[in-house]
């Protein structure tokens, strides 16, 4: 069930304070603890030009058992070079100092701008009062310190029964942009304090990830510093879970609507965002042609700032399904749905279609975008939102 | 050499009329007589939705002599279904009779809104009026004739002495939009009255269409209309060219040049522009990769944003570059300059570097992003244009 109240998970604490990075009134620096005996699973950026956080972060999780996160936002620590790297194994240094950890132990996130050097001293100086702060009630304070140009703090929590006792699962997530690789976009930290072994934990990130942060889409560009990261610390001291039992099936769909719950938040909050909008492929050959389509359609700018117009204008959908490049689809096969008005029929406008009731549909804050392809039984989703002038005001403005 | 005065290509005629498919005050459809013994080859859209006239129109270059050109603007005749098709036919018959040819001798070609049917009965009408009005001076009318959100009529002719004469090549062509597809796109004609075998026609507007129009980006969308004629009516009088011959090469570069003129108006004018910027990217390992790396650059939102805001936002051109998926791909081997102004060294920013040289660049109405990869000798270029809020007025806006 979802929760409204603070999260907590056991185990787990957390302390946000401020180093000064920026300008900005607030913190921005987190520190979260993870008990030992915890496993920890992460994906990382796909884009060549990963930061130093990135190549360290994954240097560290190899290396084994992972007991604190240190996370800074206004600074990218991309870009940088060999001094980001050794800027960024200081910072780990100063982490395990404080907490009485290897450096090996600490993985290392930043987000902001790309190719500035890190104010390693302030970085350093703020860690000590961190490591003193650290408390199990820090989950929203933690959400709200590692925004960028997010104008919201994203968090989710669930409780689930395992067995007699009550597991909690409480993630926290900051994307800002639609998905906004200069501010170093994209950084996901959901933990239960149920017992997950590793090889499970290792193949749930990928599925939760695969089902939630790799179904938004917002301008298709991908940030250096991206990162998700799933904890269980076993603190809630029920046996580890089994693949094979219903309680895990019910503990992994609850970290599973966790992450789905952030990552809409993301795009909710996209930059310059006015509509959520599900785009959802059906009647695909494949998974993987579902969602090329899906893709397509909500990257589109076109179809985007028709979105943000309220205006449904049928034939850019038409026009990017088009584009999508599906061997051998007939066009007067699809069908498109806006929300449950059939505003295409066969390739073409549907017979009963009227402006007024795809208008109705697309003034909407909340709406979906259905393509029914009429090749096979395969379908995919995912989430977008529209195309503004506050977006552009955003990016041409931000660093000004 | 470049011409400044009206074209003139010997056996191409070219009539401009006003069928009132929009409410413009203006000339919507041409029409272009070719000369018997032409030859006349084309690209058209990939888009799996391509309109009627497209279908058509490759039907007909099929069947053999190509006679006369009919393009209307104001509707795309796409997603139309079976209707589409046989209103197309319908006014590929009208132009067959009035000029005395066969109907499978017209291509059509129709630009503007997608899915609305056309105004037949007003297209019939207009095309005796048309064939009357065939004069060989009508190039300037014609390229204002096609237009739809373009705010500039696209031209461009050469002449090249060929042996003891001289022939010419003209070219009309209509963008709007960052190749915006909702208008239907991007259309160009050219023509040039030296004799050109079939065969050679046919590998002359894959290299130039290659050198040209796909270079240009904007959005990454591609229409549903998209279309390019090369005509080659021998009426110069001279004899065929040659593949091997010098002369070949100077005529085979004058259409190249016409086209690449015209692909460069488009992306000039392209919706919203205010920049027009040349990304090259050199030191590829292939071609393929140096033109993925270019477009990557070219068609991230947020690189273009930066460009809007004249800001040197160099830290987007490095995610830019790192998105584009390269296999091995060695950020210390990446070097960046915005024209002369090195900004990044060895994937990091560059000594030197200072934001007022950059800012100096990016201030221009044009510039140069060159992507030094340090992988091989492959180079490739593309043109494209920033990405401003005039841009998402125009796509939200435009058929309210």
């Amino acid at each position: 069930m979802p929760e409204n109240s603070t999260p907590q998970v056991a185990g787990i604490r957390l302390a946000s304070v401020r180093a000064g990075i920026k300008e900005w009134q607030r913190n921005d620096l987190l520190l979260v603890e993870i008990p030992p005996g915890s496993s920890v699973a992460a994906t990382f950026t796909r884009n060549t030009f990963c930061a130093a956080p990135v190549t360290v972060a994954k240097e560290h999780l190899a290396a084994g058992e992972v007991r604190a996160l240190l996370v800074n936002a206004g600074n990218a620590n991309a870009a940088t070079g060999e001094r980001g790297i050794a800027d960024c194994r200081a910072c780990c240094e100063a982490v395990a100092e404080a907490m009485d950890i290897r450096a090996a132990q600490v993985l290392p996130f930043s987000t902001g701008v790309i190719g500035e050097h890190l104010p390693l001293q302030k970085l350093i100086g703020a860690i000590p009062a961190a490591a003193d702060a650290l408390e199990v009630d820090g989950w929203e304070d933690a959400a709200r310190t590692i925004m960028t140009t997010d104008t919201r703090a994203k968090i989710a929590s669930r409780t689930v029964r395992f067995g007699d006792e009550t597991v909690s699962v409480a993630g926290i997530a900051k994307g800002a942009g639609m998905i906004q690789p200069n501010m170093a976009t994209m950084l996901a930290y959901v933990a239960t304090d149920a017992a997950i072994r590793q090889p499970l934990l290792d193949e749930l990130v990928q599925e939760a990830v695969g089902a939630s942060f790799n179904r938004i889409s917002v301008d298709g560009d991908t940030s250096t510093n991206d990162a998700c990261v799933l904890i269980a610390t076993g603190s809630a001291g029920h046996h580890p879970a089994d693949a094979r039992g219903e309680e895990y099936q019910q503990l992994k769909q609850a970290i599973i609507d966790v992450h789905i719950e952030l990552a809409q938040a993301i795009v909710r909050d996209g930059e310059g965002a006015t509509k959520f909008v599900t785009v959802q492929v059906d009647g695909a050959a494949s998974s993987e042609e579902a969602l090329r389509v899906a893709f397509e359609v909500g990257e589109s700018p076109l179809v985007k700032t028709a979105m943000y117009a309220s205006d449904p204008n049928w034939g850019r959908l038409v026009m990017a399904v088009g584009n999508a490049g599906i061997e051998g689809l007939d066009p007067a096969q699809v069908d498109i749905y806006l929300d449950d008005v059939q505003v295409v029929e066969a390739g073409g406008r549907a017979a009963g279609y009227t402006e007024e009731a795809g208008q109705a549909v697309f003034g909407q804050p909340e709406f979906t975008v259905r393509v029914a392809l009429g090749r096979g039984d395969c379908r995919e989703h995912i989430w977008t939102c529209d195309f503004s002038h506050e977006y552009v005001t955003i990016n041409a403005e931000y660093r000004t």
